[in-house]
């Protein structure tokens, strides 16, 4: 059984990118965040901002992000991003990304994020949740 | 009578600056809304992240702002951000920034915002108030 | 006669929203440069990116830039940005972008930029230079 | 033998922030390339513009970085970042980075980088280059 893969093509613009002419690390993970968000409007059929109204969550809080940089980015070029969650857990999940320029892999990344909502009976608090298996099983690709 | 003066100094990273190894006029946007918080910060007693409560209001959203760009600011530059109100008006008023690099005005700003709060019988709407006396005479230095 | 128009749709990111809810004012200014550089791609027929090298020049650099913020953009709006130059002098120009959210004006842009190369006997240094006929006139439309 | 350690304070401004109130993860990033730029000039005694000429280098070229986020810095935040190198390769490095909010380690990175110069047949190509002993030794505290 195979996951659902989202993909989206986006130019390099001019004031991504640093005084060595090339896209600034920060910004990758950035395009990981706009990942992220357009493969779960994808699978889920939710516009990304009413994903937390429509499940009862405040959102899906980033714990851990990596990212291997292979080769450049630079202005001009125009850039596949394909984004995928490789494992659900029980409250967290991972979402990979690949970025690929002129037709070679030039960035790879890896986010981790957890299903989370308001604590009960302390709404400051921020909780992890265990993951609907209806969103599981909108991600899974028969 | 004068107006109250912030004063900031920051340097200049890197990651600021685009393929011209010059900052990106974005960036500038981002320290006049520094400069503003410091100022108002400094004016008030107040910390800005408690401005809003402080003083029943949403914020002080931006309705125009407005640089011109005389010099360069770059990687390894530390920079001099004066900023004042220069006008209060009734329910708005002008803060104007100015960025000294190397000993040189390089950059001039010109912010306007408007002292806003929630509607009182729809609070999705933001609408702008009257300015408090005490809060205009707190940037006044005799 | 009329002016070579550009436009371009995007979506907004949660990460060029601040915690108000609404586009960062820094963000805009980086989005009027990505509607600079695709009219000036689009009216020229040469890549962004290959525009200094095609013209001789060093780029097309800021001297002025404006917004007004009429309406707020959200998390989940596209928007869509419209580009013109409103007016050709001997070696600058301005740019104006008009932003529309769900069917209205959310902000009105104007930069002001130069046509510049680098000096003949000190390439240290940046100087304006006489805008080409050939430029000024893919600019407009009969 | 202890490796040399820099420390940065910083405050968290509102355009760092997102939607929830939070800083945005590339912001992170960001934060840890201003920490390794700091870390360089101070324990080679250069300014960080001057890196690259100094040393016949390129830069120090990130090809790998991650964070891990374990509690949120917030607008009015003022934290401390510290930086140190845990590891000198042959020509590549590892920068630890821990970030520390009210007291607490809220996001802990790492970057590894490469000691670059231009390849001496092809200048277009980017080498990595044994990191010289005597930049090794600067780090290096008795």
């Amino acid at each position: 059984m195979a996951h659902f893969i989202n993909q989206r093509q986006f130019p390099i613009e001019w004031g991504y990118c640093d005084p060595a002419g090339i896209v600034f690390n920060g910004r990758f993970f950035e395009f990981f965040d706009w990942g992220t968000w357009s493969l779960f409007e994808a699978a889920l059929g939710v516009p990304a901002c009413d994903l937390a109204t429509t499940f009862g969550i405040v959102g899906i809080p980033l714990v851990d992000a990596r990212a291997r940089f292979l080769g450049p980015a630079r202005f001009g070029d125009v850039v596949e991003l394909t984004s995928q969650v490789k494992e659900f857990r029980r409250s967290s999940f991972d979402v990979e990304h690949r970025l690929v320029v002129r037709g070679e892999l030039a960035v790879e990344g890896r986010e981790t994020r957890v299903w989370a909502s308001r604590d009960a009976t302390d709404p400051s608090l921020i909780r992890s949740q265990p993951i609907p298996d209806e969103v599981v099983a909108r991600f899974q690709v028969p």
